[in-house]
C-alpha cells in the first residue's frame, strides 16, 4: 500500500499520514529537501541521515543534461550514484524547460528545448520522460505537463490543460508498458493544472482521477498570484481529490504557506525556499526570519534557534555564522542549509504531531503569531 | 611538558613525538589544517573531528581585520567562537602583510598596512600582534617576522634578519609581560629566517635559540627556490636547533616535500595545497594526484582512495565526484577538502608508525615511488 491516512482533523482537512516507498515509511505531512543535480546544494547525505530526511527531490532536465541519464544508468540509477538509500521523487522537467521560453518549441508530441548550459537541442516527450526516470530509478515518477503561464486567460487555460490531460493519458499508457531497470518499485504521479479557474481545476481533476495516478500533485501555483488565490485553487482541488491517494503541492512555499496547505489536506511539499535562502544569509527560525548579513547579529551569542535539534540550529551563534557569511566562508552556506532543513522539517514534524493530537489550528495561530510578530 | 620527541630514527633526522597543549596530546609529526578566517574552508569542525584533527591553524591577521579580535574577545576567544575545542596554532600574520607589497610601510617599530578588505589603516608591531593572539586565545602564538623577499642579496638577507631578530628579542620580552585571556596556557614560537643562505640561517638560530622560545619554526621557504635549495635549507636548519623543541617548517608542502622534510626532522607542518587544490578539483591519493575534470573519471565506479578512512573517500565514486565539480555543487568542495585533509593526515601518521618501527626511509621511497608514477 503506498499510503495510508492515519489520521484526520476533525475541525478542518488536515490529515496524518504514511507514505511507503520501497519499505520507506514516510509521515506525512512531509518536506523533500530539493536535491537538483544529484545533491541537495550544500549539504551531504549524512546530514540528511542525521535529520531523518526519508524523500529528496530530483530533477530530470538537469540530471538528463548533466550528467545524463546514460551515465546516472551505468551507476545503477541516481540512488547508488548519489550513495541515497532513502527515497527520491524526480520532477518530469517540464516546469524547467517551460521556463526557457524563448528556447523551446512546443507540440502535441512534446517540447524540443535548448539547454541552459551548451545550446544543445533535445526534445521531451510524455513517454520519454517516463524513460529518463525509469532510468534515473526514482521512487516517484512525475508525468509531464505544462505548467500554464500566469496570468492566463480562460480559453488558454483550457487550451493548456487539454493538452497537460493528453500527455498525461499516454504517461499512463507508456508507464504500464515500461518497468523499473533496479527492482526498485515506482510510482506515477500526475500533476492538477488549470490555472486559477475553479472549474478547469476541477475538470483537470476529474479527468485525471478517471486516467488513474498513484498519486496526484497541484501544480501551477506559486507563480506569482496572491496567496489567498493559492489557497482558494488548493481548496478547490483538495475538495475534489481523491481521500485515499497523496497530495503533493509542488514547489511550495513559505512556512505559513505550508502551514495553510496542510489545513487543506496536502501532505508532500517541496520547495527551493530553505536551501536557496540559506545560500544567500536567511535562517528560518520560530522566531521568525534571520537575515545573517544584519549587523545586529555582530556579536550576538546564542545560538540560531534552540528549538531545532539539529546541530547548525544549536551548537554556533548567530555572530558565528555572521562572520561566515561576511567573510564569504563555504561552511556558513553549509551550515545555514542545514538549519533552514532542519526546520522546515521540525515544522511538518509538528503540524503531524498536532493534527494526531486535534490540536492542529490553535497550534499553527500559535506559531504563526509568534513567528510573523517576530519578523523583521 | 610541551614537546617530547618518543623516537628518532637511527638511520635519519627523523622523529616521533608528542605535543602537549593543555592537555591535548598531539602526536608528532603532525599536519594542521590552515583555518585562515575562523573555520577550515569547506569542512565543519565534526568532520575534523571525526578525521582526529587535534591542532588547526588560524591567521591573526585575517581574523585582526574580519570580524576583529575584540568580536572574537567578546565570544571568550577564538575556540568559543569557532565552537573548537582541539588546539589552534595562529601565524602572527607577518607573511600576509609582507605580500601586500605597495600597501605597506615598514619599519623599526612595526609595519603599517592597509586592509585588502576596505583599504583601512593598520600597524602590526611584534608587541601588538602578541596582544592580538592573547585576544584570540591560540594555543601556539606565532612571532611577528619578516619573511625576506626571494631572491635576495646577502646584504639584503642580513638586513631583514636583523629587523627579525630585534623584533624576536621584543616579542620575547612582551610575550614574557603579557597574560593568557581565558585560562589556556599559550606557547611562543619564533620564526627562523636567513632566505637561501646557510650562514646567515645558522646565525639567526643561534640568536633566536639564545633568546629562547617554546618552540621554532623555518620560515621563507617554498617561496619559488628549487625544492632542493629547500631541502638543503632544511637540513642546515634542523642540524643547528634544539633537539628538544619542536620544529615547523611553514607554509609546506605538496606530499613529497613534507616526507622529505620528516626526514630532516621536521615535527609540524601547514599548508593550504590540500585544501586549496580540493577547491579546484584536485585530489592527493595514494595512487598519485587526480584532476576530476578530467573526462577520463565520468563513468569511473572506484572510490576516490579506499587506503584513507574518511567516509569522502570511501563511499562516493569519482563519477559522482566528478559531477558535483562539472555542475558547480558546493558538495563537491566539501567532499574534495575532506578527503585531501583525510588524505594529508594518513601521510603523516603513516610516516610516524614508519619511525617507529623504524622502516622510515624504505616506507618513503615505496610510497613516492608508487605516488609519482602513477602521477599524471
Amino acid at each position: 500500500m503506498l499510503f495510508n491516512v492515519v489520521h484526520s482533523d476533525t475541525n478542518s482537512r488536515a490529515r496524518a499520514g504514511v507514505l511507503n516507498l520501497n519499505g520507506i515509511e514516510i509521515p506525512t505531512p512531509v518536506f523533500m529537501p530539493v536535491g537538483t543535480q544529484g545533491t541537495v546544494k550544500a549539504v551531504s547525505r549524512r546530514i540528511l541521515h542525521e535529520l531523518r530526511v526519508q524523500i529528496i527531490l530530483g530533477n530530470t532536465y538537469h540530471l538528463y543534461l548533466r550528467p545524463g541519464s546514460y551515465v546516472i544508468e551505468q551507476f545503477g540509477g541516481l540512488h547508488k550514484f548519489m550513495n541515497w538509500d532513502p527515497a527520491i521523487l524526480t520532477d518530469s522537467g517540464g516546469y524547467q524547460v517551460f521556463s526557457l521560453k524563448d528556447l523551446r518549441k512546443l507540440s502535441v508530441g512534446g517540447v524540443e528545448f535548448q539547454s541552459h548550459i551548451d545550446g544543445s537541442r533535445h526534445f521531451f516527450s510524455p513517454e520519454n520522460v517516463i524513460d529518463i526516470q525509469r532510468e534515473l530509478g526514482s521512487d516517484i515518477i512525475m508525468v509531464l505537463d505544462e505548467c500554464t503561464p500566469y496570468p492566463a486567460t480562460p480559453g488558454e487555460a483550457v487550451k493548456s490543460t487539454e493538452l497537460s490531460i493528453n500527455w498525461a493519458e499516454r504517461s499512463k499508457i507508456h508507464f504500464s508498458e515500461s518497468e523499473p531497470h533496479y527492482g526498485r518499485k515506482q510510482f506515477l504521479f500526475a500533476i492538477g493544472q488549470g490555472s486559477m479557474f475553479e472549474d478547469i481545476r476541477e475538470n483537470y481533476i476529474e479527468k485525471m482521477t478517471n486516467i488513474g495516478f498513484d498519486g496526484y500533485a497541484i501544480g501551477g501555483l506559486s507563480v506569482g498570484e496572491p496567496a489567498e488565490t493559492m489557497y482558494h485553487i488548493i481548496d478547490v482541488s483538495t475538495n475534489k481529490l481523491p481521500i485515499d491517494k497523496p497530495r503533493y503541492l509542488m514547489g511550495v512555499g513559505t512556512p505559513e504557506n505550508i502551514l495553510e496547505a496542510i489545513e487543506l489536506g496536502i501532505d508532500m511539499f517541496d520547495c527551493v525556499l530553505p536551501t536557496r535562502n540559506a545560500r544567500n544569509g536567511q535562517l528560518f527560525t520560530t522566531r521568525g526570519k534571520i537575515n545573517l548579513r544584519n549587523a545586529v547579529y555582530k556579536l550576538a551569542k546564542e545560538p540560531v534557534d534552540e528549538t531545532i535539534n539539529s546541530d547548525a540550529s544549536r551548537n554556533y551563534s548567530l555572530g558565528y555564522l555572521r562572520h561566515l557569511f561576511i567573510a564569504g566562508e563555504i561552511l556558513g552556506l553549509q551550515l545555514a542549509t542545514e538549519h533552514n532543513i532542519a526546520f522546515y522539517l521540525w515544522l511538518v514534524r509538528t503540524a503531524r504531531q498536532k493534527i494526531l493530537s486535534g490540536e492542529y489550528r490553535q497550534w499553527k495561530k500559535f506559531f504563526l503569531d509568534n513567528y510573523q510578530n517576530n519578523d523583521k
